[in-house]
């Protein structure tokens, strides 16, 4: 590994491999297509991974990702976010690069705008709420799901695609069962919606990583686009969706002081390194990542007694057990494995793989 | 103001120099010099809005921020974090390019290293732990600040120059009182401190924006060193220490959903713009930034009934009253003033000024 002395977002290639052969054998396995969510890691390097496993489309988060991406040769963009039609002119740009473009729409009020403005025809999935109450229409809204694919059919350049749905209650579920029946939900509701349209052909898409983990049973499922699976984080291992060997990103802190009364160790390694997201331990108290030991190979599984409890911008306070606290020395550098993959990843701006080369983020040349 | 189409950060000029108007005030009036804190701002074009009220000394929280605030021709620099000593080469770069640097020492095991290392010579202050419970030796331990003291005294490059302290339990307090009331407590301690180390010369150095702003009874401190003050944020108008007017950056967000049973407006703008940090409303309710309304000039005062929230990685939900929900319509762009400017100006890495300037910030250029 490379001399670290900051914060510094450390990749493990191997279990990145290792999550997308899972992912791939999961799509194989339920007859959908994997169309993976690039916003978790918003690298070229790391979407040159993905091609190896026959992966030609992606989704993203934001039209600037999508520009990203198309720079770096992906022709085939979703943008899962509700279209903004603010954003056409760069929409334009896309497809002037010859992308093909699928865009989420909820407003019925945004259709002929986009269609009068665009250079060329894109594909639109209506997204809806399945029960998750973040964006999209609501799957009881049956009324304005049809009015959407009317307005669809009866404007140029607009190409009704699909539906797209972000069940992402399940970060919120208290187990594997529970998320298994928000997704089987889900999946009902998806396919009513499509027989009252009387549109077989559109196709079904789901979101998230949860689902798309630990789901076997996906019939009237077409499509799958999770993104947080490639790294996985704390949040996924308590939800029960992955094993801690498979978060593949640890951030190398170095430890800059160490408090013997409280069994603390000061990091450097803050808010402006991992978010603020947390989770809650048995007792209800609040943490911001687990401790990892750092070897060449990587890093080790994680510490017991051992969280970050605190964070504020540029600093952490990891409290330890006795004896963690005796082993690491300031001047140590230690590995914490973050709550929120995507956050942590974007805040870090650039990976180094454990076997010392970098990989770019979006964020750091864009 | 120029067009925007996506998450933007907003700067109004006019209330930065407002702001720094009456810290630089409140220094003269207290007989103390501001040393300010560049963590909030990290810019340049900002930084030099400094140089017009005299300040040539400044604090940064890393060495990374000190490297580029030396590359803007600033030569007195505090690293207002505990010292690392991984980092040395890069201190001696710094050295080497004729900065005075100031550095923040509690463990006296770091200093043999430090002195051997070191090219030329740095101050030294001892950062003190008052009660906030962060980084520090706490202000009980005397037997560790008379060692280091006694360990500085005898080793080349280092000069003890004073005793710092972030009394950050400002940030948690209740009124105008208890942060009067932590200050007072703080300022004791240090100066208790001082007479047993006998040590006269030491400067004391109080660190947080919260205190900085309302204590006007700073007898026994020298030099005061905040940052946020610069911007302000809800948090500080939450603890009635800056006036919502005082608020100098905004998000503009545009709105690309809306969701009439539910009253909520879909943003673009989440936690890699405003990160998850959070308040609470009246009703314990979380709650991520307030809507204002943009205009040529800037932006409106909090409009009430309207909070943000809900953020995820892109996606923000505003909750609005009725009159706002009919008033505002999708492709609309409006404000978000952040819970915290330092985390959201961090994220955002660009300011645009309210007439339509672009000034940098350190994470998206270095």
């Amino acid at each position: 590994m490379m001399k670290i002395t900051r914060p510094t977002l450390l990749l493990d290639e191997a279990k990145v491999i290792k999550n997308l052969e899972r992912m791939r054998k999961k799509a194989s396995d339920t007859q959908t297509e994997l169309i993976p969510h690039f916003k978790t890691h918003q690298s070229k390097e790391i979407g040159d991974l993905y091609r190896a496993f026959g992966i030609d489309k992606i989704a993203v988060s934001s039209v600037k990702m999508a520009t990203y991406f198309a720079d770096h040769d992906w022709f085939d963009i979703t943008v899962a976010f509700p279209f903004n039609v603010l954003e056409i002119p760069i929409i334009n740009q896309l497809l002037d690069k010859g992308v093909r473009l699928t865009l989420l729409i909820t407003e019925v009020s945004t259709l002929a705008r986009l269609s009068s403005e665009l250079k060329a025809s894109v594909n639109l999935m209506i997204e809806i709420d399945a029960g998750y109450g973040r964006s999209g229409v609501s799957s009881q809204d049956q009324a304005s799901i049809q009015k959407l694919c009317d307005s669809i059919d009866d404007l140029a350049h607009l190409n009704l695609y699909g539906l797209y749905c972000h069940p992402g209650d399940t970060y919120h579920s208290h187990s594997r069962e529970e998320i298994n029946e928000i997704w089987q939900n889900a999946i009902v509701e998806m396919n009513r919606i499509k027989r009252e349209l009387e549109r077989p052909g559109l196709k079904v898409r789901m979101g998230d990583t949860p689902g798309c983990s630990i789901v076997n049973q996906m019939d009237g499922v077409d499509e799958i686009g999770p993104g947080n699976f490639i790294f996985y984080d704390l949040v996924m291992n308590y939800l029960d969706v992955c094993d801690e060997s498979d978060i593949a990103i640890a951030v190398a802190c170095p430890v800059v002081a160490k408090k013997a009364k409280e069994r603390q160790l000061i990091l450097h390694g803050g808010a402006v390194h991992f978010s603020k997201d947390h989770l809650f331990d048995e007792k209800g108290q609040k943490f911001f990542g687990e401790l990892v030991i750092l070897n060449e190979q990587g890093w080790s599984s994680i510490i017991a007694k051992a969280k970050l409890i605190s964070v504020s911008q540029e600093h952490g306070i990891l409290s330890v057990d006795q004896e963690t606290y005796d082993a690491i020395h300031v001047g140590d550098v230690v590995g914490i494995l973050p709550i929120h993959s995507c956050l942590t990843a974007n805040l870090l701006k650039e990976y180094q793989t454990v076997d010392g080369k970098l990989y770019e983020h979006l964020e750091k040349v864009f």
